[in-house]
C-alpha cells in the first residue's frame, strides 16, 4: 500500500457517483481506456477544427497553457520539457555526428527547438501537416517556438510527412517522428510501410525516433511498432520517460538505428552544458525497461 | 508534441465544462492539487469509515479493484506489484544479507508478500495502525495477502508504527515505511523524529526505506525528506517509479542506509528469479534522475 497527497490544498477526495460534486469548477478532461485525466482551468483560451483535427488550449491551474488535438492532451508548458527532451537529444547523442536531420509533426516547435540546440546540425527539415497547430503554438506557448524562425537551419515544410518521407533518398543523419497516436491522421506513421520509407531516407548510420504509446494501456503497440523496426532496422529499442499529462504517465519512444547501438551516448560534438530532463546517466538508465514492459515487446 | 489514445476504443475525449457530459457512467475520482484521475469503475465494493480513516473499494473496469484511503488511491489490483516490488526488492537487494525486517504500515499486505519472497530473511514485524486495511485487503486484494498468515516469519502486530520504532534498539536490517501522505495519520513517517527513531532501530549496517510522494507536485516534500535523511545517515537517495494510479504517475522512493550506497545490489542470498516490475538492472537505473529532480532535491 502507498501514499499520496499532502492534505492542506487536497480538494475532497471521493469516489464513484461523487465526482460531478468533486469537480466543482472548470475543468478540462480527457478520457482514455476507462481512465479519464482532468486539469482544473482558469479558462478555455482557444477552440477551433483546423482542417485537419480539433484544436484546444487551456489555461490550466498546474500546468500553464495545455493544448489537446481532437480531445487529447499534447504539450503543456509545465511538462513539455520531458517530451522533448527525450525524443531529441537521446537520438542525437546516440548519433555521433548529426548534421541533417527531418522532424514529422512536432507542430508545438518544440522539438525542433531542442534540435537547434545542437550546434553541429546544420539542417533541419520540419515537416508538420497542420500549419493552425504551429500558430497556435507561436500564440500560446511561445517558448516552445522560440528561435525557430530565426534560425535559418529551420526549413518550414508543412505538407504531409509519410509522403515527404517517401520522397527522400539516404539524406538524414537522424529522423524524429513526432506525431499523434495511432488514428486517422496519424496512424500511417506507425506502419511497416512508413518505416521502411524512413529506412531509406536516412543515411547509412541514421537514427530515427518516434513517440510510441504507453505500456500500461497499450503495450500490444508498442510490441507491434518495435516488431516492425526490428524487421528493418538493424538494432532497434524502447525507452521510457514520465510524461504527466499522457495516460498512466509512463510513456514510451521507439528508436531505431542502421548502425549503432541507441542506448549509448557517442556524440561529442554536441556541447549542451543544461536539460531539464535529460542527462547522459538518464539516456541509458531509460532503457531499462520494468519487466513486464520487456515480457510484453518480446 | 506528442501522441496519444489509439481511437478505437476512445470515449469521447473532451475539455472544460463538457466533463459531465465525458465522464458518463460510474466512475471514481481522486482530485489532488488542480488534477483529478479517474477510473470507470463497474460498482462501489465496499465504503465504511475505519477507527482511523474512510476505506473504500471500487471495482474498475482497467485496474481490477481499487483501494482509497481517505479519497486517495492506495493500491489497485494490476499496478500493485510496481509499488511492493519497488518498494521492498531494492532495499532488500541493496542489503546483504537481510535477515530481520520491520514493515511499518502496509496493511494491503503486498509489502510484506514481497520480503517473504527472500528467503534469507527469518523474521518480519508487521506493524499496521489500522486493522481494517488488512481486513478489507484479505476479502478484495487476495492476491496481496497470500501466504501471510500462513508463513510463520510474518509477526502481526496492529499498531502505531511510530511508537513501535521509538522502542526498538538495533534490531533490524531492513526497515520499509509503507505509510500514506504526510496527513494527520501518516504525517510523523516523514519527520527527523521518526527517521532518527529508524536509525536507531536498525542494525550497524541497516537499511530504511519509504515512499516519498511524487516529484511533479511534490518537490518540496521529497527536498525536506531526503535533507533530514541525510542528516541522519550515512547514505540517503532517490529513486523512481511508474504509478499509474497516484497523481502524475511518477513516483518516488526515499532510501537511507547507514553503511552501504543504496543504488548498488549486493545481496546474493536472494535469489528471486521472477518479478514484474524489478530487475536487478532497473535496481541502479531507478536512481539516475531527471536533470529536474535532481536540481530539486539539491
Amino acid at each position: 500500500m502507498s501514499k499520496k497527497p499532502a492534505p492542506l490544498s487536497r480538494l475532497s477526495c471521493c469516489g464513484g457517483e461523487r465526482i460531478m460534486a468533486a469537480l466543482k469548477g472548470k475543468w478540462c478532461t480527457e478520457t482514455y481506456r476507462d481512465t479519464a485525466l482532468s486539469f482544473r482551468i482558469k479558462k478555455k483560451l482557444y477552440a477551433k477544427k483546423s482542417g485537419f483535427q480539433m484544436v484546444e488550449v487551456y489555461e490550466t491551474e498546474k500546468h500553464g497553457n495545455l493544448m489537446a488535438l481532437d480531445g487529447c492532451y499534447m504539450v503543456s508548458e509545465a511538462e513539455e520539457f520531458v517530451y522533448h527532451d527525450m525524443l531529441a537529444h537521446v537520438p542525437l547523442f546516440a548519433h555521433p555526428n548529426p548534421r541533417n536531420v527531418l522532424v514529422i509533426g512536432g507542430g508545438d516547435g518544440g522539438t525542433v527547438r531542442e534540435v537547434m540546440r545542437h550546434k553541429g546540425v546544420t539542417n533541419i527539415d520540419f515537416v508538420e501537416i497542420d500549419p493552425d497547430v504551429y500558430e497556435v503554438s507561436k500564440r500560446y506557448f511561445p517558448a516552445l517556438v522560440k528561435g525557430l524562425e530565426a534560425d535559418k537551419r529551420v526549413k518550414f515544410k508543412f505538407g504531409d510527412g509519410i509522403k515527404f518521407v517517401k520522397a527522400a533518398r539516404s539524406e538524414y543523419d537522424v529522423i524524429l517522428i513526432d506525431g499523434t497516436d495511432p488514428s486517422e491522421i496519424a496512424g500511417g506513421l506507425f506502419g511497416a510501410e512508413f518505416f521502411k520509407d524512413v529506412h531509406r531516407a536516412l543515411k547509412p548510420d541514421g537514427i530515427m525516433c518516434m513517440q510510441s504509446e504507453d505500456p500500461w494501456y497499450d503495450l500490444d503497440i508498442i510490441k507491434g511498432v518495435q516488431t516492425r523496426l526490428k524487421k528493418i532496422f538493424k538494432k532497434a529499442g524502447l525507452y521510457l520517460a514520465y510524461i504527466p499529462i499522457y495516460p498512466s504517465g509512463m510513456w514510451s519512444f521507439s528508436i531505431a538505428s542502421k548502425r549503432y547501438a541507441p542506448s549509448e551516448t557517442r556524440n561529442k560534438k554536441s556541447k549542451i552544458k543544461k536539460f531539464r530532463y535529460y542527462t547522459p546517466a538518464l539516456h541509458k538508465a531509460a532503457f531499462e525497461l520494468p519487466q513486464f514492459v520487456k515480457d510484453g515487446i518480446k
